[in-house]
C-alpha cells in the first residue's frame, strides 16, 4: 500500500474523472504485474474454495484482514485481483461451474486479463427481493435465450469486461425460490447492449461503471447454465457469504482511512482560535468513530470465523448483522470526517472523502436497504423464542 | 410551478449534465421572460429593503412561503430572479452600496441579465470563522488592489456572471472584526481567474458552479468599496439574516418534494409480497419526516416573523436555530426517501433525489458546519443565566 | 410561581416521599385558596367549553402558555385546579354530561374540593388500542352494573378522589368503535376496590398514585351513562384534543426547567480543570435542547391555534405530531441535564430531575407508545397521495 | 440460574421493596451456601490475581462469560460472592494490602460473611475527576485521622457491611495524581455515620443502598494505609480494569434478558389487530438490539482477552470503549423493551424492566459520564497521529 498504491492514488483517481476515464490507466495494469511478482495475487481464494490450490490458502479471518487494508483505497483490490464483482463471480464459477465453463472463463479472470459483471438487479422491480426478477431464460434446443433489462450491473462498462453472470427465470410456475437460474454470458454477445452508466451522487465510478444493460434474445449454449435450472436463488445465496464479509472489511478500511484523515485535519486546522482537535464535539466524534470501527471489525471477524468453522449457513446471523452494521458505520464515520472537520472542502475532489462516502452508500444499497437485513435478523431472533 | 417549472425540469437538468452544461439553456431565459410577464419577479425584495419600490412589498413571512415553493426544483428560484447568491448580493448593494455602485451594477442584476458571485471562503483556512480571511485589499491611490485565492464562489462559472463581491483584509492590525472590507469587482477583470469548478460529491452544479478563483493584483476604483473600510464583517453578518431564512425555506420545499416522492414510490413498489407503504418502518419514517418538516417550517416562519418585527438582530437566535435545523431535516428526509423506498435507483439521476441530497448538504456547509451554529446558540442560552 | 410555588416545592416533594405521603399536605390546600383569591382558578376552561361562563375565557393558545409555566413544577397545575385527569374529566362532564350529572359532580370538582380519575387502561390487553377494552357495563333495569380490572388509573389513590369515569363495553357485538360506553362512578362505591399504587421506575406519585382498580358488580344509576350507549370511543377521542396540548405544553415547561438546571449547574461545576459550561459537547447539547424546545413549542401552539380556529378535528394531524414530539423532547432534554452535567447527583432526589424524567416518561406512555401516533401520522400523509 | 436464582427472583425483589427491605433475606444467605456447595464461589478471582490459589483459576475471558450470565438477575452475583463493590475491594486487598490487612479483612469477605463499600465520590465536586477529592487523611502518630463527606458509597447501608475503603488526600501540595491515598476503615467506627440512602429514579437498591456517609475525625491504625501515601490514584486506576469488564458483561446479560422479555411479550400482545411481533418497527428494534448486544459482547471479550494477555495497561483503549458502549447499549435495549412492547406496564414493578433500566443507568454513571470516557478515547486516537 505504502510503496505502490498510495503513490498512485492521485493520478488514478484523476484519470477516473478525465476525458479518458472509460479506459483503464496503464498504471493500474503495471501495478497488477508488480502485485503478481510479489505473490500478492488472488489472495481471496480461501482454503475452502481451493481444491485446485490456485490461491494462497488463507482462512476467511486471514483474508478479512487483507480486505480491510485494501479497502482504504478504492482501486487497491483490483491491483491484487481481489475486487468485486470478480471475486464473487470467480467463486461461483469455481463452486458451481462445469469443467467446460471453468476452462472457458476462469483463466482470464484469474490472471486479471478479463473482468466480469453480475446482472441481477432490475429497474422495474424492488431488487432487494430476488424472487422479483422478471428477466427470462428460455430453453431452445441446446441453447438458452435470454431477455431482460438489468441495471446496477457493476463493471459492465469496463473495456476488459468479457463475462456476465445473468439471473433470470427459467420457470415462473415453479415454487417461489426455484424459478430462477443463472447462466454465463460472454461479452460482447449479439443482442446484449450496455446502455449507460448510472451515477451515484454524480459519480460514475469509471472505468468500471454501474451499467444499465439490455438483453434481447441473447443466445448462449445450454452448457452455460450454472448448477441447474431453478437453482439461481441458491447460487445467489451462496455467493453472498464470504463476499459480504469482504465488502464489510473493505468498509472498515475505508472508515479507518476517513478517521485518519479526520484526525490529521483536526490537528492542522484552527477555527475560532482553537485547533479543531481541541474542540469537544470533534473529539467526541473521533472517539465514537473509533468505537464503531472496532465494534464492527470484531463483528466481521466473528462472521469470518463462523464461516471458517461452519460454512456460510453457520454464519447467517453474523453476516446479516455486519450487512447492517458495516455500511452504517462507514457512512457515519466518513460523513463526520467530511462535514465536521473538512467543511466544504470535504465534499469536493480535493479529498477522497466524498468518493469514499458515495462508495459506502453504494455498498449499503448493494444487497437491498438495511430494512431487509434487519428483517432477517428479527426473524432469527424471534424464532429463538418459538416455544415460549 | 405546475404550468412552467415541472414540465421543464427534465430537460433543464439533462442540459446540466450534458456537454453543453456550462451554457445557459434557452429554456431558462424564456421562462424568466414568462415570469416577468406574470409579475413574478424580484419577489425577494421585501418591504424593509424597498425604499425605491422595486419589489412586491412582501413581508419576510410572505416571501418565506414562496421560497418554500421554489425550493422544490433546483432552478426554480432563478426563473423569478430570486436565487442565491444574487439576492444576497443585490441586498448588499441596496443596503450598503453607494449610488454609483447601484447605478453601475444593480440594473442588470435586477433585470436578470447579469448574475453575480460572493467570494469569501478561502481554501487555506477554516472558513466558518470569517476573521480567518487572508485575502488582502490594499489601497493604492484612488484604487484598491485585491489579492487572494477563494473557493466555493458559487455562480462564478456562470457565463452571465459579471459582478463579484469580494471580502479581504484592509487592515490586519485592526481589532479582529474590523480588519475585513468588501469591494465590488466587475467580471471579467484583469488578474481575476476562475480556476475550476468544485464538485459536491460528483455534482458540479453547472452552469453556475462552485468555483475556485484567483485574484492577482486585481485593481478596482476606490469607490467600489462597500460601506467603509473595516466594515466587511458587519456586512457579512447583515447579509446572512433574510438570506438564511430563504435558504432554509427552500430546504423545506426540497424536503416536501422528497417526502412526496417517498410516498408515491411507497404506494407503487412491492417487496416481499407487501407494498412498501404497508411496511412499518417506512410508515414510521414518513411520519417522522412530516414531523420534522412541520417543526422546521414553524421555526423558519418564526424567524421570518422576528425579522419582520424587529430586524435581523431580533432574529439572531431564531436564525441560528434554523441554520442547524433546516439542513439536518432536509438531509434526513431526502436520505430516507432515497435509500429506504427508492433503493439503488434513488442514488442515480433517474430521480432528482441524489441531486437534492447534494444540494441540502451544500447548504448545510454554506455558512460553516453545524458546530458553529450550535456554539452560537449555546452562548446565547448560557448568557441568559449570567446572573445565576 | 416565584411567590408561591417554588418556595413550597421542597416541602411538598418531601411530603410525597415520607410516611404521610398518601395524604394531602395542608400547604397544598392553602395554596389553592391563595390561587382562588388571585383569580387564578380553572383557567383551563377555554372559550369553546364555556357556555356557563365558569372560566376565564382564554383561547387554547392563551392557556397553552399558562400550561407551560405550570409544567415546571409537578404539583403546580393542581394549585390552580388545572391538573390532569381532572381537567379532562370536567371537560367530559361539561360537554357530554346530563344536567343531573353536572349538578351531582361538577361543583366539587370545580371548587377543587373533590378530585377524579379516569379508568380506561386494562392490564390484560394492549391499552393503546381502545377497542381492546374488556371491562363490561351491563344494563340491569334502571341501573348499569360494571365489572372489570383497570390500571394506570391516575389519581385513584388520592384521598379526595370521589369521581371515576369508567369505560367498558355495553355491546361487544356492535361495530368495533361502538361497543364502548362511559359511565360516572361515585367513589367509594360497593364493589370498587383500589388495589395498589403502581410505581413508575421507583416513584409512586403520591398522594395521587397510578392505581390498579377492581370493579366487581359495581352498580350505578342508568342516568350516569355519558352521551349514550356505544359512544364511549367518541368521548375518548374528543377528550384527547385540548388535554393533549395541555400535557405537551406542561412538558415544554418541564423541559425548560431541566435546561435551566443544566445551564446553572454547567456554570458552577468544574471537571478536569474546566467549567462544564466551557466543554464543547455540553454546549452542543444545550444548543440542541434549545432547538428542540423551541420547535416543539411552536408545534404545540400551532395545534392550539388549529383547535381555536377549527375544533379538535381540524387539529388531528397537529395533535398527533405533538404527541410524538413533546415527550421525546422532554425525555431527551431531562436526560441530558441529568446525566451529562449533574452526573450521579442528577439521578437522586437532591435534584428534581429524576422525578421530572419519570413524569415525562409517564406522559410519553399515557396514550400509547410513540408507534401508535407515528402510525396515525403516516396514514394521514399517505392519504394525501391517494389519487397519485 | 434456572434451578436456584430465577425461582427466587420474585420473593427477593419483593423483599427489597417491603418494610424489611434494609435487612438481608434469609433466602439469599441460603442460596449462598448452596453456591458454595456447588463450587460456584469467588469465581471472580482470575489467574492473575491468584497467588494463594483461592479462586477457580479462570481467565478474564472465562469469567466474562459468567458475569454475563449473572447479570440477568440483579442479585445473582452476590449469591456466588462476585458482586460489586466487594470484588473490587477484595482485589485491592489482595494486590495492595499488607499481610496484616489481608488477615484482618479478607477472610470474612471471601467467605461472604462480610460485605464492603468503596468511599470515593463526594457531593461537593465533580467526581468523574478523581483529583477533585476533598476528603482528608491526616497522619497523627501511628494513626491516620479521616475527615470528609462521601456519597454513592454503594453497599454502605447493608447490615453486613464491615469494611470501607476510603480515598482522601494525604498531601494536597503534592503533584496532582500523588495527593490521594487509600485506607481501610472498619465499620462501624466512631465518627463514621451513614447518613441516608440515595435513590436512583426512586429506587433505593435495598438492602445495599447507595449511601451518603460522613467521616468526622475517624481514626484508624497507620497500618491500614494501602500501598503507600500518595498512591491512591494509582490504586483507583488499577481497580478499574477487570471490574469494568465485569460490570459491562453483567450489562450484556441484563440486555439479553430485556431482549428476551421483549420478544416474549411481542409474541403475546395484540394491538390494532396484529401481534406486536409482526409490526415492522418492533421487528427492526429487535434486530438492532441483537446487533448492539453482539457488537458489545465482542468488544468486552476483546478487552478481557487484552487483559489476559497484557494486563490492564494493554487493555486501556478497549476498556474505555466498553465503558461507553455497554451502558448505552443496555439502556437502549431495556428502554425499547420497556416502552415499545410493554407499554405502561414496562415502567412498573410487574416486570423487572424498570429496575434493570435504573441499574443500567447507575452503572453508566458509576465512573463518570460517557463524556469522560469518550475524551480518553479521543486522546489515545489523536496521539496515534502525533508525528503527522
Amino acid at each position: 500500500m505504502r510503496e505502490c498504491v498510495y503513490p498512485a492514488e492521485e493520478s488514478v483517481m484523476r484519470h477516473a474523472q478525465g476525458k479518458e476515464r472509460w479506459t483503464v490507466p496503464a498504471e493500474v495494469e503495471e501495478l497488477k504485474e508488480e502485485a503478481k511478482r510479489r505473490g500478492l495475487w488472488n489472495l481471496w481464494i480461501t482454503r475452502d474454495l481451493d481444491p485446485g490450490h490456485d490461491g494462497a490458502g488463507l482462512t476467511n479471518v486471514d483474508y478479512a484482514g487483507l480486505a480491510e487494508v485494501l479497502g482504504a483505497v478504492p482501486f487497491a483490490s483490483e491491483l491484487v485481483n481481489c475486487s468485486a464483482p470478480d471475486t464473487g463471480n470467480m467463486e461461483v464459477l469455481l463452486k458451481y461451474g462445469s469443467e467446460e465453463l471453468k476452462r472457458k472463463f476462469l483463466p482470464d479472470l484469474l490472471s486479471g486479463k478479463a473482468r466480469s459483471c453480475f446482472a441481477m438487479t432490475e429497474p422495474a422491480v424492488a431488487s432487494s427481493d430476488a424472487t422479483n426478477v422478471q428477466s427470462t431464460i428460455r430453453r431452445e434446443g441446446d441453447r438458452y435465450v435470454l431477455n431482460g433489462r438489468k441495471w446496477w450491473t457493476s463493471g459492465a462498462m469496463d473495456p476488459r469486461c468479457s463475462v456476465m453472470i445473468f439471473m433470470g427465470k427459467t420457470d415462473p410456475s415453479a415454487p417461489r425460490h426455484q424459478q430462477q437460474s443463472m447462466v454465463v454470458v460472454p461479452m460482447p454477445s449479439p443482442g446484449l447492449r450496455v446502455l449507460r452508466p448510472l451515477r451515484v451522487f454524480g459519480f460514475d465510478d469509471a472505468p468500471h461503471g454501474h451499467a444499465e444493460v439490455e438483453l434481447k434474445d441473447v443466445s448462449v449454449p445450454a452448457s452455460h447454465l450454472l448448477l441447474g435450472e431453478g437453482r439461481g436463488f441458491e447460487i445467489a445465496q451462496g455467493r453472498l457469504g464470504p463476499g459480504r464479509i469482504h465488502h464489510c472489511m473493505r468498509l472498515i478500511g475505508l472508515a479507518e482511512r476517513s478517521l485518519a484523515l479526520m484526525c490529521k485535519r483536526a490537528k492542522q486546522r484552527v477555527a475560532f482560535g482553537k485547533k479543531l482537535e481541541e474542540q469537544g464535539t470533534i473529539r467526541a466524534d473521533i472517539a465514537r468513530a473509533r468505537l464503531m470501527i472496532n465494534q464492527t471489525r470484531l463483528l466481521c471477524l466473528d462472521a469470518a470465523r463462523a464461516i471458517d468453522m461452519g460454512g456460510p449457513k453457520a454464519a447467517r446471523e453474523a453476516i446479516a448483522l455486519i450487512k447492517v452494521a458495516a455500511p452504517q458505520m462507514a457512512v457515519w464515520v466518513t460523513d463526520r470526517a467530511m462535514q465536521q472537520v473538512h467543511g466544504a472542502a470535504g465534499f469536493c475532489d480535493d479529498f477522497p472523502l466524498s468518493f469514499l462516502y458515495a462508495q459506502a452508500r453504494t455498498l449499503q444499497m448493494a444487497d437491498g436497504p438495511d430494512e431487509v437485513h434487519l428483517e432477517s435478523i428479527a426473524r432469527m431472533e424471534l424464532n429463538k423464542h418459538k416455544q415460549d
